[in-house]
């Protein structure tokens, strides 16, 4: 017998007896019980459950059970443990971007960058250094549509978890984020929903904010407005210029997105509507 | 010779040798500087410095000389350290009444409050706990304007340095506020200028954010929208209903609060057109 | 039949399969979970469940059931939700006492406070603003066997479920703590294990810390060094002199103790060896 | 003329009229003062200033003119503005160093790093991508004297301000370390005083801490001991085995060294026996 260790996530109407259901099935299928969190939205009626397991799989019956068992209109999946792969689109900012590659080289960040693909070259050396393919997809001359087009030929070639906008400063079609339908993760450059809109950190510093943030959060049809996976802020004064609140803003902004990032490879995250259950 | 601690604020455009001029007429006054901070914002062009001084203050001169040696649009004030007085305004919720009362009872708050007027009396047995005078001006029945003149008149009979809307649910007029520049403060129910409106924690909640804050600020024209003082956040997860979000708010609320209190009293805050300048 | 509210509280050796049997035997018994939380300590071999209940616990079948399932050395208790009676002993320091009172009073602390006792009378007006009994148990001239048995007389009096030492001086016997295993909580004037003893801010002043904390922590034989059940930080510069770090630190004392006693008020708390499980 | 920016530390007993006394000569020498930050350390009586200035520097009367007004016993230097250079040392973690190369590179650290020494060769490779030598001075086979001479001769070559020790192992004897008085840098594995010795994070897991540390310093004598510049903490629960520990320690201990270095690097760091002064 060969030992695995997954993830199982499973979301589905609420009704009395869920975690006995599904744990029975578990223990049935001789699977051990790592980690085991669940959440209720009492207010909405839905159950939510992420189970570390380990066991034999192999006969893949675990799912089927599941789906026997558990209400109609519940969703189950069972996915491995362990780094994920990523393709990262960037634009002129290095920030982000090197943050995801020293920490997944020195394995603080259990990803690997499959790929990095930017509408302008600036970023080209730093993604050498680490040895990862670099493509340039211009964005000048062409229509939104060849453009993306494009972007989505060059990620055909690769294999990939999620698509991580690191600072992508452009827009994204409702088309191509239909696409890869929450896989798309992207860093907001302000503390959602504060100061939408261009040159956020002049906006912060006419209205002489004492915090900077940073949202980090799913990408579906509204550039800024996908389900929120992690927030954090940190403290500005009298003194910072714009310039010195956008580098307090590109200091929290990685952070964010990192452990934004680490939360979904973990399989900690589920969307729910324009919300996220994260779990611990 | 008695000495006095007294604190000097000067503000005024900037130019050179400031520092220089206004320290060594300070020097000359045999005053001695405990502490200065001082701040140039080169972006508006105009300087801003507090002092901590100690000595006899009692022939005046400081102001005077002040006044001769800085360029025109130059303001000084003199101020004297330690406790300050408040008057303030609540409607039903107790936690910031309640940390008021309570940090100013045993001295962690440097403030003694002189009076609490209510539009409501839900917080009148709270306050006669520490025998201070409440006083119910009730809105119902008559206009904004009425209403506002009985809390003037109220407040009339007190002498205070600060008006603290410590969750004072109804908006002032611009008259009103106009007779306490820069001496009204409030405590905002979110993290300015996010959720701006009513119902903050359900507008939270529905956009499933990770943070909850809290912002203190003067109150000039607009209600929310004055000079900020201080602002903090508290997290949050999925696992927060509106009224969980609205207990993490009262907690971030009632910390913003006594320490932008604080600050002022410290005489630490300058106002700036939109903006605060908070010495350390 | 009557709804209630009870949570239960499972501690036993790991094994495969205890959140189906536990669950089951919930579901069995026709109680709905509306939270759960687990947590294996794998390095220990041990299991913890905090389960949140609904329903009709009359027949009181669970807890024998659970016993019957489980393996040996099993521990399951049900306990009530909802506020919690506590007696509390102080000095002189009236800010821990204080944010207790104001936040028992005002309803965001779920606690009520049934007397406080002290060494000194200090605090005896400031009780007595909130209509409870302040009782003074002099150590003057007195053993210390002497002392604590009229401690345990005066709190014999009294109905409650945990001892808080908000700020109690002096420390009690192995005899005395021992009356209340895991029911006395103390709030540490450090950030554990550091600066244990006297003058704390002294040391940290001369040591030049940039950070103060505060630990809360059961009290089980020796006064400074029981299971930890919340720690926070506060930041510090140069310009603090020992009385101002002082000051900070009372400011952090309050924060996390009331922190704290709301987590062992929910529950949340499971002592374990000199460690805790702490549930979100 | 020329404007440049310079920084002017003063350092000396204090007295009355100190400000005026220096703000009035740099006024005298035609600098302006850009940024200017003081503190008297009442408890010592002594006062440390530190003032941005813009100017021409070339007659470099500033300095004479400064030492003749001041007491004796006082220390006047004047720096320039902006990057500064860095040896790093480094056993065989990659966190530490890995920040501080991609942050060196992408801007945000305002340092070059010239060099980075190893007693080991586990991290060449991570140096060589940014183009830095890398030197590997093995300890083994050789006394601690002999190492540490060559460890001096390979600094030799290079032209430095600061040595950082990036999670470098080894202690440093007293002679190697007066070679660089408050010139070296070190992060240290926890929250000091706490858990000094081997294994914290493991002494962290048996006490069952909630929080983690990390302390920047410099190092004189003593390894640990010297005096802090930064200190930051992060949470952690009883979920977190010693390893996962030790990850939130890397995480923590990464950040508190760059924002610690990027504090040294604005020269707003003074060393004052067994303490510091950091300014804003």
């Amino acid at each position: 017998m060969q030992t695995e260790k997954k993830i199982l996530i499973t979301e589905c109407p609420d009704q009395k007896g869920l975690v006995a259901k599904i744990t029975a099935i578990c223990f049935k299928q001789n699977l051990n019980i790592i980690k085991n969190s669940e959440f209720v939205d009492n207010l909405n009626g839905r159950f939510f459950m992420r189970t570390e397991l380990e066991g034999d799989f192999k006969n893949g019956h675990l799912l089927t059970e599941l789906d026997q068992a558990l209400p109609s209109g519940s969703h189950s999946r069972l996915v491995s443990k362990g780094r994920k792969k990523m393709a990262v689109l960037v634009t002129k900012e290095a920030h982000c971007l090197g943050e995801l590659l020293i920490k997944s080289h020195y394995g603080s960040l259990d990803a690997d960058i499959v790929t990095v693909i930017g509408n302008h070259d600036t970023l080209k050396d730093l993604v050498k250094k680490f040895s990862i393919p670099f493509h340039v997809v211009d964005h000048q001359g062409v229509s939104r549509e060849e453009h993306e087009r494009e972007l989505l030929q060059v990620l055909s070639r690769y294999e990939f978890d999620y698509v991580v906008l690191a600072k992508y400063m452009r827009i994204l079609t409702a088309d191509f984020v239909s696409s890869f339908p929450s896989r798309i993760i992207n860093i907001h450059h302000s503390f959602l929903p504060a100061f939408i809109g261009a040159k956020p950190y002049h906006q912060a510093y006419e209205r002489g904010v004492k915090i900077i943030g940073a949202t980090a959060h799913f990408v579906n049809n509204d550039l800024d407005d996908g389900p929120i996976i992690t927030q954090a802020v940190i403290p500005v004064d009298h003194s910072y210029k714009p310039e010195d609140m956008a580098k307090a803003g590109r200091e929290v902004e990685e952070s964010v997105l990192t452990g934004a990032l680490q939360k979904v490879i973990d399989e900690k995250v589920i969307v729910h509507g324009k919300r996220t259950v994260v779990f611990d």
